[in-house]
């Protein structure tokens, strides 16, 4: 989408060909800074160290990552060795796990002067098929949006949304974004309530940035003001993106979006998940009893960083001296809460036949690999 | 309660029988400064700045602001421009009204020389009130936390709070905490969860760093971690405060708490809410449709303060420069996700007979003033 009025990916090949660049997310919203990974290592920090972020963007870096590891060494050995390297680079994102695989399905059986033409040329489709996946995401959320704005004509429609789903957590458009994008170039007079998303506050450094630079009107809440908001009236529906969706449509996402949907659901507020198809796991049915739940450091519990009056950026602490803090970077929201997932192939129930009945070749594979939970 | 081993009340007299000194709050975590108070100006610059805040605390300061207005001029027009005065300080804390009403009660019918001696006379009466009602609040949790006990013996057990409801929020021992520091002086192994609570980080700032003095193990979490640890088994009991409940038992307090009460209700976690009979307002039943909730200033939400590595106090923006930003202090709670109300008469049942059997006297006072709901 749009920065400062040029169109820009979240992630693209430099001129030389073989360098890939980012946008560097850690500086956000405070300063615009592009960065190039030149290796695995390059690629593996960028995961890490949350550089790049969201799990479709976490999909795509993994496999340029794999593309730069092949330039390296394009051994079976190396190959294995850059696989695991990135696989642990984040625990729940299953999209890495997704974009790994098929990167080495591409270029096992090549011969190795062969690997590195394949893995770059994969890694582009990988980033493609991102975009394209976000349109089609875009085009079925856009007539959840029209139908709500038929029936309040002209009248402002509130989306609220949690942490950032929005083009800088993928290739481009977004997943609980794209609909609003498109909304929003159509004329529609869409507002976003925008999370905060603490402790690491992507919602008001990215998505309220992005938004903001695309022009679409949004407004940055506190995580404790959905409940007050849609008790009142003021949210027509809500939109968040995930990380992991089970079989049965359990939702793996950000911390925070349980209580959102919790407070959606209480409200008769349609609660939405957005997200392209590798997202769903199908070797996993119980979210909350299955998925493994990341713990981060204390230090984006017990710091914020922002900038000063004067200009700079700076980082203070803001718990007391001695006070223990937990970091938990997701949460399970049951499919019981979810209204719908808004997916590439349309918009589906949360249910475990609707899951498998759009996507069956997914459920063969996960027979295949012996880890079926949908049989 | 302890702060380095010496005992503190969060307001008091000073030692010249007239200056009114409390602990300034805008500074905690970071510094621990006490601020006088010499006329009704600083009292009520410190009740709308939150230098002092909390419910029964804002009573107690409104109390001693009202003395302390009568000492500058005894009249009766003074009388009324000091009670508008303190009014007007925060709109929702109903604590601070009845303190004012008290105060008025208290001095009105006397000769105007004698006002003086009265007017600190019940403001001393409503500070020691507060901590008499305190204590029995906490003796009320307490029976709470022992059945957990019996339960589970030797086993931590965890308690939930969002925001301040601490000895700070109030004269001594706090509300929601009362049962906290009672049971762990008595050897009980309770740790406290501590919601951040923003955008003002009570939780963080101030109910973390009171517990941490008083020696009360806690964590620190982000406001949107609480629905996930319900959902595993990591929370025994929630218990908040609140700045109104109403004649049916629904609960005003911080924005968030709603939240949490769904997540708790959704997971069988006991939800209590702990409060000094002031608290109710029998002139008001439907929260959600009656209590006006407070909007504050954009800058609690766009800016954070905290401590540098080097030891300065600064204060960072946190959002996109042009990012609109929302604050609603307050959310309600309906009383169907209230477990109970831990009272200075008992735990009550949220509802209004049971409300209204436990104070009869209030509910006949507010006939009585023409503004009955519980009839």
């Amino acid at each position: 989408m749009k920065v400062d009025g040029r169109h820009y990916r979240s992630i693209w090949i430099a001129a030389d060909g073989t360098t890939v660049e980012a946008i560097d997310q850690t500086h956000l919203p405070h300063r615009f800074v592009i960065f190039a990974m030149t290796g695995l290592a390059d690629a593996a920090r960028a995961i890490a160290t949350m550089q790049v972020r969201g799990a479709p963007l976490i999909g795509a870096a993994a496999a340029y990552g794999m593309a730069l590891a092949l330039r390296e060494d394009a051994s079976d050995a190396a190959l294995e060795r850059a696989y695991a390297t990135l696989l642990a680079t984040r625990p729940t994102a299953i999209n890495l796990k997704w974009a790994l695989d098929e990167m080495v399905a591409a270029v096992r059986n090549r011969p190795r002067e062969a690997r590195v033409a394949a893995g770059y040329a994969r890694a582009r489709e990988i980033a493609d098929e991102d975009v394209t996946i976000n349109e089609a995401i875009g085009r079925n959320g856009l007539a959840l949006i029209e139908a709500i704005s038929r029936r309040k004509p002209g009248e402002r429609i509130n989306v609220l949304t949690h942490c950032n789903a929005g083009w800088l957590a993928t290739v481009d458009w977004g997943t609980a974004t794209s609909a609003i994008y498109m909304a929003h170039d159509k004329g529609l007079p869409v507002h976003v309530w925008v999370d905060e998303t603490r402790p690491r506050n992507q919602g008001a450094s990215l998505t309220a940035w992005e938004l903001g630079h695309h022009g679409v009107p949004h407004t940055v809440i506190p995580d404790n003001t959905g409940g007050h908001l849609m008790s009142h009236g003021l949210v027509d529906l809500a939109i968040v993106g995930t990380d992991r969706v089970t079989a049965q449509g359990d939702v793996c996402n950000k911390i925070g979006t349980y209580l959102k949907a919790l407070a959606a659901f209480d409200n008769g507020v349609p609660f939405y998940v957005a997200l392209p198809s590798p997202t769903i796991d199908f070797t996993v049915v119980d979210g909350l009893a299955e998925i493994p739940i990341e713990q981060r450091g204390p230090e984006e519990v017990a710091t914020m960083t922002g900038r000063t009056a004067d200009g700079r950026i700076e980082t203070v602490t803001i718990v007391p001296e001695g006070s223990p803090v937990a970091n938990y970077a997701f949460d399970v929201t049951p499919a019981r809460l979810v209204t719908g997932l808004i997916t590439e192939r349309g918009v589906l129930a949360a249910t475990r036949p609707a899951l498998a009945a759009a996507f069956p070749e997914r459920v063969e594979s996960a027979k295949l690999a012996g880890r079926s939970a949908a049989g």
